[in-house]
C-alpha cells in the first residue's frame, strides 16, 4: 500500500456542511474547496462526536469518543494520559504540528500530580494535546469585567496586527472583529447589528489570510522528514464580521431558506424546547438577525475558500500536492436560526454533520477522485487514517483509537460503519439548572444509522427520533410515535452496547488479548491439578524432583 | 465530625465471606476477627467490582469501576493518570503505605510516554498504584519453563526464609508452599493431592505471620503523622497448603456442604457451562479434591485469624486501637466446588461477595458497634471512606471516586445504595476462544439490588438472573423465565444507565459544573446579542466607547 508522505489537516470552525458549493449550496461558490473535492472524496455523512468546539476537537485529536476521554465541554481539561494523534504520529516518525486553534485546556492538576512541567518538551505536548506548536491561535481574545476569556488567546496575532500598524490594546477586537463608523468609533462585532458592516481591517491582515500564510511558512520550513500539519482556522466562527469586499457579497437572495416548522416551536421536549428559549435561539429566530448574520457568515466562508485557493496553488507549485494528504473539515456546524436555534449544542445535521473532503495523492486513490461517499464516517476516523498514512497499523492501536481508518473508503475497498455517535454534556449550562438535572443526568447521546437518528437523554427525559429518509430536514420528532417504538428500542440498544465498550482498556492491545487465549501457563501457575499428571509435564518440571530438608517435627 | 487518625486497611486474598464465624461458619472459629466485628460494623452485602485479584484490587485502590479504569484482568497495567487512594490521601496529609500484595502491573508504555522514571518518587508511586512501598509482596513465586510469573514476587520473603535457614533457590516454593515426604523430597503445594499435608516450614516463618510482623514493624516506625497502611495478605489464596498445626485442624465434618444442583450442570449457558468445563471447575467438582483442599483452606483462614489476634493485641497495647480505623476484607471469594466451579471469575455470591468489617474508634460510631448492616456496599466505597477519614470532602472528589463513603453507615446516618455492580472481562481466556467472541464481547456485567442479581453478557449471550430472596444459594437461573422478564428489563436498564455514567470527566469537579450553571459570561464572550442593549451593561463594558482609526477605504 502506498501512502502519502505528509498530512495537511485543515479544520474550519463552525462551518456548516451545506455552505459549500460542492455540497450543494446554490449561491455560495467555493471553487477552491470544490477543486479539492474533485481530486478527492467528499464524505456526505461525516459526523462530529460532540456539537461544541472543545469536546469535538478533543475527540478528533484523540480518536476517541467524549465518553472515553472525558473532556466534555469547552475548557474541561483533557486529562493527562490521553494520547492524541500527535503522540501516535511522532512514534511512527512523523512530526505533528499545530498552526491555529485547538481549544485545548491543559490538565494542570494531573500534570502537577505527575511532576510534568508545562515548559518541558513532554509537558508542553501534554498541554497542547499532543501537538508541537508552530503557532497556537485559538482566534479569540474576548474581554469582560473579569478579564480575558483566554489568557493566551490571539496574542501572536495581536502582535502581528500591531506590527502592521493596528494600534491599541486589542486590535483583534477593534480591527479584525469590529467595524468602524468612519470617525474612529469601534462598532463591535459582538453585536450582530454590525455584522453587515466591513471589519475595520485590510483583508490581507484578517485572521484567515494570516493563518494561511503561517501554514505556508510552517510547510516551507520542513525538510525531508514527513510531517502532519494541523492548520486550524477560527473562521467562519463568530464574531460574525468580515472585511471588505466579503462583507457585501451576500444578501438575503443568497441565503438558504430557513429550515424550521411551527410544530417544532410547540415542542414539549424540555431540552429542545429549552434550547429554543435560550438567548441565542431567541435571537436567531428573528429574521432581522439572520439577515445581518448570514451575509457575514457566507462572506467568511468565501474568504476561507479564497485562502484555500492561495494555499492549494502554493502546494501545487511546490510539489506538495503530490506527496501530501489534504483533509478539509470542520469541528461542528451552526444552526443560524434553523430549528429556531442558533449556535450548535444540539443534534440536528445542521450542527453535527460537517463537510469532510479527503484528498489522497496516492495512485490507489485515483479511481474514486471526485466522487462522493455516503458512508457514515466520524471525525474520530481521522486519527486512525493518519496513523496508517504514517505507516502504523491499527491492529496495534485499536485498543486506544475508537475510529476506523478512512483509507479503505478512499481506495474503494469497502468497509462500512453501521452507526455514528455523538454526545453533548450540558451539565454546566443554565439549561441544566432550569431543568434541575444533576451532573450525570444533563447529558445526551445520539446515534444515527443509514436512516434514523435517535437522541437519548438522561434524567428521565424522553427521546427524540428523526426519520432522515422521510424527513431529511428533521422537522418531525418521532420520539413519541407509537409506530416507531421498535426503531427507538433498536437504536437505544445500539447506544447501550456502545456505552459498555471497553474504552479504557488502553494498556493492552487487542492482539495481545487474543494471543493470550491460546497461551498455556508457562510461568508456573498450576491451577486445578490434583496430581502431577493433571498438568502438562513441561509446565510442572520446575516442581518435580525438588529436594529440601524436612523441618523438625513435620 | 471526629475521625480516626490512622487507617489500617487489611485485605485477605480469596477469602470467602462465609468462612468466618462472625459470618456464620459453624465450624471455623475466628474469634479475633469476630472481636473486631464486635467493635465495628459487619457488612453482610459487600461486593467486589471484579472476581479476579488484579481488577478487583485496581477498583478498590482507585475507587472506580473496572469499566472506568480499564485494568480488567490480572497484569493488564493500570494506566498512568488513574489516581488511587494513595494519591488522594497524600494530598490530604496522610501517608499511604503498602505492606504486602497489590497485583499492580505498571503501565510502562504510558510512563515512558510521559518521561516518568520508575525509580523516581513519582514514577515509583505510579508503578505501585499510588502506594509508598514498605514491602511489596504479592506472595507468589511460581516458576515454569518460561521463568517466574512475577520477576519481583516474594523476593524479600525468600530472603527472609534464607536468613532463617531455609535454603535453596526458591524456599517460597520448597518450604512455605510445599510439604515434604520426610526424606528430603518436596511435595509441591501446587498439586492439591498434597493439600492435607503440613507445609515444610515452621509456622512462625510462614507468610501470614511474616507479613503480620512486617505490618507491625511498619506501624512501629510511624511518628506523629497520620498514616494509612494497606496490610495485604496473600492467604488463604492458593497454593492450598498450610503449616502445622493448621493443616490438621479441619476435616470433612467441618466443611460447609457443597452448594450445587444437578440442574446447574445441565445449563446450556455458554459462559456458565464453559467455566464448569474448564480444568478448575472439573477438579473442584470432585469430592476428593474438595476433601483435600478445604481443610487446608480453613487452616489458612484459622492462621489468618490467629495472626489478627497477634496484631489486634499489639494495637491495643500500643494505643493504636484508639486512633486507628481498621478494615478487614478480601479481594474476592473462592468457589471451592460450589456451583461446579473452582476459583472465582464468575458472579455467584461465593465469588463476588466478600467479608467486610469496619472498626471506627470514633465516639460517633459507638451506637452501631457489634451490629451487622445489610446495606449494599462495594469495595470502591473504601477509598471515599478513607478520604473522609483523612479530612477530605467527597464533594471535591466525586468526579473521580465512584464509591460512597461508609462513614454515614458506620454512624447510623442512613445513606443507602440501591445497586452494586461487578464486571468480568474474560477476553484473554481460552473460554473466549472456544466461544469465538471478540475482545469487546467477551465481557460480563452484573448488577444486584435488594433482591435480584442480573448478569449480562456481550456477544448475544443470554442473561442470567437469580432471585436472592427465594433462592439465596443461587441455584435457579431465571434468565429465561418469562415471568421474570420485567425484572431483567428493569435491571438491564440500570446497567445501561450505569454504563453511560460520566466516568472519565475527572478533570472538573461536580461542584464546579454546578457553579458554572449560574455564572454569567464575564470574560467577554457575548452570544445572541443583536445590539448592546441585549446584554448586561457590565458584561459589554469593554466593547463600548472604544476608539480606533478607520482604515482607508472602509
Amino acid at each position: 500500500m502506498s501512502v502519502p508522505k505528509n498530512i495537511l489537516f485543515i479544520m474550519f470552525d463552525q462551518l456548516r456542511w451545506d455552505y459549500l458549493s460542492c455540497y450543494g449550496h446554490p449561491h455560495l461558490q467555493t471553487p477552491n474547496i470544490d477543486k479539492l473535492a474533485a481530486k478527492g472524496v467528499r464524505f456526505d455523512r461525516a459526523y462530529i462526536q460532540s456539537p461544541l468546539c472543545g469536546p469535538s476537537r478533543m475527540s478528533t485529536y484523540t480518536g476517541r469518543y467524549v465518553h472515553s476521554h472525558g473532556a466534555s465541554w469547552n475548557n474541561v481539561p483533557l486529562k493527562v494520559g490521553e494520547r492524541t494523534m500527535g503522540d501516535h504520529l511522532r512514534k511512527l516518525g512523523m512530526g505533528c504540528w499545530l498552526v491555529g486553534k485547538t481549544h485545548m485546556k491543559a490538565d494542570a492538576e494531573g500534570m502537577a500530580q505527575l511532576g510534568l512541567e508545562p515548559d518541558s518538551i513532554i509537558g508542553a505536548r501534554v498541554s497542547e494535546c499532543g501537538f508541537d506548536v508552530f503557532e497556537r491561535d485559538d482566534g479569540m481574545r474576548p474581554e469582560g469585567p473579569d478579564g480575558f476569556y483566554d489568557d493566551g488567546g490571539a496574542l501572536k496575532y495581536n502582535d502581528y496586527l500591531r506590527s502592521k500598524g493596528y494600534e491599541g490594546d486589542n486590535p483583534w477586537h477593534d480591527h479584525a472583529n469590529s467595524a468602524n463608523d468612519g470617525t474612529g468609533n469601534v462598532l463591535s462585532g459582538w453585536f450582530m447589528e454590525n455584522s453587515d458592516k466591513p471589519a475595520n481591517i485590510a483583508e490581507q491582515d484578517s485572521e484567515t489570510p494570516y493563518l494561511t500564510r503561517r501554514g505556508i511558512e510552517f510547510i516551507e520550513r520542513q525538510g525531508d522528514a514527513p510531517w502532519c500539519c494541523h492548520l486550524s482556522y477560527i473562521k467562519p466562527h463568530w464574531p460574525y464580521i468580515v472585511p471588505a469586499p466579503y462583507h457585501g457579497m451576500f444578501g438575503p437572495e443568497h441565503f438558504l431558506p430557513v429550515v424550521r416548522a411551527t410544530a417544532e416551536r410547540e415542542t414539549t421536549h424540555p431540552v429542545f424546547g429549552g434550547m429554543m428559549k435560550a438567548p441565542v435561539g431567541q435571537a436567531f429566530s428573528q429574521d432581522h438577525v439572520r439577515d445581518k448574520v448570514l451575509g457575514a457568515y457566507m462572506g467568511l466562508i468565501k474568504q476561507c475558500d479564497d485562502q484555500m485557493g492561495v494555499l492549494f496553488d502554493w502546494l501545487e507549485e511546490t510539489g506538495r500536492m503530490k506527496d501530501t494528504m489534504i483533509v478539509v473539515t470542520s469541528d461542528h456546524g451552526d444552526y443560524l436560526g434553523d430549528h429556531w436555534l442558533g449556535e450548535k449544542t444540539f443534534c440536528h445535521d445542521t450542527s453535527v454533520r460537517v463537510p469532510m473532503i479527503v484528498y489522497d495523492p496516492s495512485a490507489e486513490a485515483d479511481a474514486l477522485r471526485g466522487t462522493a461517499s455516503d458512508a457514515l464516517v466520524q471525525l474520530i476516523d481521522l486519527a486512525p487514517t493518519f496513523v496508517e498514512v504514517a505507516g502504523g497499523k491499527m491492529a496495534n492501536l485499536d485498543h486506544v483509537l475508537e475510529g476506523k481508518s478512512l483509507l479503505p473508503l478512499l481506495r474503494g475497498q469497502g468497509q462500512t460503519r453501521e452507526y455514528a455517535f455523538c454526545e453533548y454534556d450540558y451539565s454546566m449550562t443554565p439549561l441544566a439548572k432550569r431543568l434541575d438535572l444533576d451532573t450525570a443526568e444533563a447529558r445526551l447521546f445520539m446515534v444515527t444509522d443509514d436512516r434514523y437518528k435517535l437522541i437519548e437523554f438522561g434524567g428521565g427525559i424522553r427521546s427524540i427520533l428523526f426519520d432522515l429518509k422521510e424527513d431529511p430536514d428533521e422537522l418531525v420528532d418521532l420520539g413519541e410515535s407509537a409506530e416507531h417504538q421498535h426503531v427507538r428500542t433498536r437504536l437505544s440498544s445500539v447506544l447501550d452496547t456502545w456505552a459498555r465498550r471497553p474504552s479504557q482498556r488502553t494498556t493492552i492491545t487487542n492482539d495481545a488479548l487474543i494471543q493470550n487465549r491460546s497461551q498455556r501457563s508457562t510461568k508456573g501457575v498450576i491451577l486445578g491439578a490434583y496430581g502431577e499428571g493433571d498438568a502438562d509435564a513441561d509446565l510442572t518440571e520446575k516442581y518435580r524432583n525438588r529436594k529440601a530438608p524436612p523441618i523438625g517435627g513435620s
